[in-house]
């Protein structure tokens, strides 16, 4: 996607083939800096500091994190232990697995002289996969959208579609295009007349930062709202879909996203808005047929509740592209108050309208995953 | 309620009788520190900028309004205009129309030279009153949650009593003991193993700063969680009842209170868990019989969406009572992009299990209220 007419991507490889870079998306919105990452720990620590954050492009940061890996050490052994510091870094996200499995079985297979470079090759393709799967699922949400906005009500129409969504599933959190977002740059490209509320997505914000840094870049008019506003919205007719991302989807077509995406799931469902969900095929767990009682569920620091970072409203620092903002942190609650901060949970399938995937739209359920799947 | 051991009301009168102090609530939890109000202008300007707030609060406060302003000028169009000023700094709550009604229509039968005098004393009775009615609120509360104690299934009786509660319902929305809290403070006394989940509540964050900070200093059990994570801690069954205020409730008992506290009352609903309104009369508009349609909800500015404000974590000051805390606000979105701040939302009679008022405990329904009010 483009940031100020200019195309990105959210990571590659240096030239020199011995580190990557990826946008350091915990300073976002307030400056934009690249960060070489030029072995396993510091690619690990980028996953685990959400440095780099989003289902799919942790299980790319995960592939090249092998193949630096593999680059010190080829050996079996220090493959193995790659896998393992890559693995802990997220407890939820099915896709940094799926990564890192792929990586692992390939090389394993090889002499240790070509492993780093087959690596290197399977990284590309997966983030290359990446990218051409959520352009998949921008043109199906797409036309999911154009079948919504024709069948809105006549009084709706002289306002734009109006699309609520809750967390970063946008470029930033994928390679490219997004998830949740791919459909509504997709709509925005092709001229229709879009607006998106963005839940800013406490306790880090990744909606007011991240979501709302992106469409402000690519030029989508958009609004920022608390977690709280959005049931009330629906109630008032100002929402006519809702779409989110995905770490993880069960067999049964429950929906494991960043915590908050239940409520809004119980919200669409009692005012008839549509609730969609959109994935690659990576983030679909087969083992899972319960995702309420079987999906772990990572809890994250308490300081993430009881503090939140932002740019200092007295700095007089621009927070233009490459500018250095002044950006420090707040405590909200009193000394010796306690926080606990689970980071996703589940949408049951009953609540989810539909999945939308890089082959198609289908139903939240086994039936409706096998349809498109079967052959996998 | 205690603070460190010493009792508190959140308002009173000087000594000398021509000026009010009151807790001032934007410094909480970081700094407290209390704050004379001389005259009209003083209250409004207090009222509006939320140094207090909470609807049984803004209704005693603006009754003390009333005397300031007719301490200086006692004629009939002074007060009127008082009544205007003090009406229109907040539109949602139901209480401060209702207090500034009391005391208006008591002192216009009186002459001009009385009216002071008698506002003072109309004022102080509505503040007694408040506290009475809170504290009978507490009464009835405790007993509900021992009933419901009791028939908790044995796998849970080992953790505490797990309450719920969003925004501030507390003592510092009232004179003393609160609505929503009451029942927690009386149990909490009265030895109850209890603790309390406390929504941070975006985007003033009145629960993180406000009920964290009382809790705290009363001593009650409790942890600040992100307005998204109570649905989850709901499908995982650690929590045994909501409790909620409510700054006004129509006839046929829609409850409309704090944004997102519908979203909460979905999550209970879909999850079995009990959803309480707690409120004293002066909350209830008899004239208003479907809530969702005809309550006005108060948009306030974006900026408390965009920014937040709290103690900067590189201050070394301690937050302890009468500290001078570094205070600041930070910017959480991209400059450019806005943010839309409806204040309250409204939570269908459907949603809510029992409302909990001063008079005892009824359904959320004109019949359940008739039953407790059919005298008014």
């Amino acid at each position: 996607m483009n940031i100020d007419g200019k195309a990105w991507r959210t990571i590659g490889v240096e030239p020199h083939g011995e580190a990557i870079w990826v946008i350091d998306q915990t300073l976002l919105p307030h400056q934009f800096q690249l960060r070489l990452l030029s072995d396993l720990a510091q690619v690990a620590e980028a996953i685990r500091t959400m440095v780099v954050r989003g289902a799919p492009l942790i299980g790319v940061s995960g592939a090249y994190g092998l193949m630096l890996a593999l680059q010190q050490d080829p050996s079996d052994a220090a493959l193995a232990q790659a896998f393992d510091t890559l693995l802990a870094t997220r407890p939820t996200a099915v896709n940094l697995r799926w990564a890192l499995e792929r990586v692992r079985d390939l090389v394993l297979a090889l002499p240790e002289a070509q492993r780093a470079a087959a690596a290197r090759q399977e990284a590309d393709a997966i983030a290359d996969q990446d990218v051409a799967m959520c352009e998949a699922i921008g043109d199906h949400g797409l036309r999911l959208f154009q079948q919504l906005e024709a069948a809105r009500p006549s009084e709706r129409r002289e306002q734009p579609f109006q699309v609520l969504t809750h967390c970063n599933a946008g470029w930033l959190a994928t390679v490219d295009w997004g998830t949740a977002l791919a459909p509504i740059y997709k709509a925005h490209r092709a001229g229709m007349a879009i607006h998106v509320w963005v839940d800013e997505t406490r306790p880090r914000n990744q909606g007011a930062s991240l979501t709302a840094f992106e469409l402000a870049r690519e030029g989508v008019p958009h609004t920022v709202i608390v977690d709280n506003a959005g049931g009330h919205l629906m109630q008032r007719g100002q929402v006519d879909a809702v779409i989110v991302g995905t770490d993880r989807t069960s067999r049964n077509g429950d929906v494991c996203n960043k915590i908050g995406t239940y409520l809004k799931a119980l919200a669409a469902h009692d005012n008839g808005v549509p609730f969609y969900v959109a994935l690659p095929a990576s983030t679909i767990d087969w083992t899972i047929s319960d995702g309420l009682a079987e999906i772990p569920i990572e809890a994250r620091s308490a300081r993430e509740v009881t503090h939140i970072q932002g740019r200092l409203a007295s700095s007089t620092a621009t927070g233009a592209i490459g500018s250095t903002a002044n950006i420090d942190s707040v405590q909200l609650t009193p000394d010796g108050s306690d926080g606990f901060n689970p980071a996703f949970d589940v949408t049951p399938a009953r609540l989810v309208t539909a999945l939308i995937t890089e082959r198609g739209v289908a139903a939240a359920s086994e039936q409706g995953l096998l349809s498109l799947y079967q052959s996998t």
